[in-house]
């Protein structure tokens, strides 16, 4: 199993200070800040985009765990490589028909390619993204429906994660949603290395605290 | 005809800072902040949303003048409203079928409406939304394509700043794109008093100067 990976949402920072509230999370021991992009089609929100991930890159070499909230991820494979995206996670949901050219896309801008599926997607919509000769590099768990933070976990969304996590060991498994303290065990024990956290981190009293805590749980279930 | 605002874009400020970015635009002389909200399907840029209008708002009491690249205006009144937003301006092309609603939407969340129009449509399209008993309070005449900063200024749409002049003297007329020191003065003699800049003012030595020159091109064509 992969290394655990802490990745704050920046979704639940105060975006007019972004440089330093990320700065602020590398400070507290966060592995990746994770950089919700929604287009108000794709879900009932809209947030930030290329042009804000390209001013944060000047701040920051943290890696930027981009997750794709949108009908038309091909449109942003190339602003976000050129802006410094290092991950980008698409959703199978709308990319049924051309993941193969996305996934080349994105590793020809440099960037890791990863798959997202919502909490009513089956977990094997995923298998051919990950068994053909071009696979992503990481599969995200929504384990809340995507569009706003600070939503409640979604238990029965761990089945999907033990489920690739026997089937394929070293993969990265990213969660999205209500992780914190009270969830985190569960997500550990059914396989997730990736976590990321909102809500729970940046209304900590001791963020930094928080992140040891989540980064235990995945390491303690190895 | 009424006051000069200059409404430097915020499109071409450190979106990593916006608040501080904000908060020295105001100190450079601006009236109002511009914010260029595009969802990806509108235009062929995405930028930012209500989050973000959201976190600005608690560093800032500025006017803060949001402008709807976007399909679904209607959507955002709401989500604008709560965040802070001053003012909403949706695009006519887009709201052919619902601007009555939108118009009584967007007051009652108490901003100011007003609506754009891109550089290839017709001035004529906008007259109904003036004329009714619930008209908007501003026209917006795009001066270049919608989606990107960094434009040059197409001369030919003064056309449409004049003839709205003529037709509505003490109408809120705002023109955006390449608008700077070689432009301002074709835009404020066309009768355009809301100037939106972005690259002129941001990529300036001195922003302050830049700002009270617009002004005073607004003014001396009063």
């Amino acid at each position: 199993m992969p290394d655990a990976k802490i990745a704050p949402s920046m979704l639940s920072s105060d975006f007019a200070n972004l440089a330093s509230e990320a700065q602020r999370m590398i400070q507290y021991g966060a592995d990746w800040l994770h950089m919700d992009i929604m287009d108000g089609h794709f879900v009932p929100n809209l947030t930030i985009g290329a042009p804000v991930i390209q001013s944060l890159r000047k701040h920051t070499k943290a890696y930027l765990d981009c997750h794709l909230m949108v009908t038309n991820p091909l449109d942003y494979v190339e602003p976000l490589g050129k802006a410094g995206a290092s991950g980008f996670t698409f959703h199978v949901e709308v990319s049924k028909d051309n993941w193969p050219e996305l996934v080349k896309n994105i590793k020809s801008q440099g960037m890791k390619p990863g798959v997202a599926l919502k909490p009513g997607t089956p977990v094997e919509e995923v298998y051919p993204l990950l068994d053909g000769e071009n696979p992503v590099e990481m599969v995200l768990v929504m384990t809340v429906e995507p569009g706003f933070g600070g939503q409640k976990f979604m238990m029965e969304t761990m089945d999907k994660v033990s489920t690739l996590r026997k089937k394929y060991p070293s993969l990265d498994i990213e969660v999205d949603g209500g992780l914190g303290p009270s969830t985190i065990g569960a997500a550990a024990s059914a396989g997730a290395n990736c976590i990321v956290a909102g809500s729970s981190v940046f209304g900590a009293d001791e963020p930094d605290q928080v992140i040891s805590l989540l980064r235990k749980h995945v390491q303690e279930a190895q």
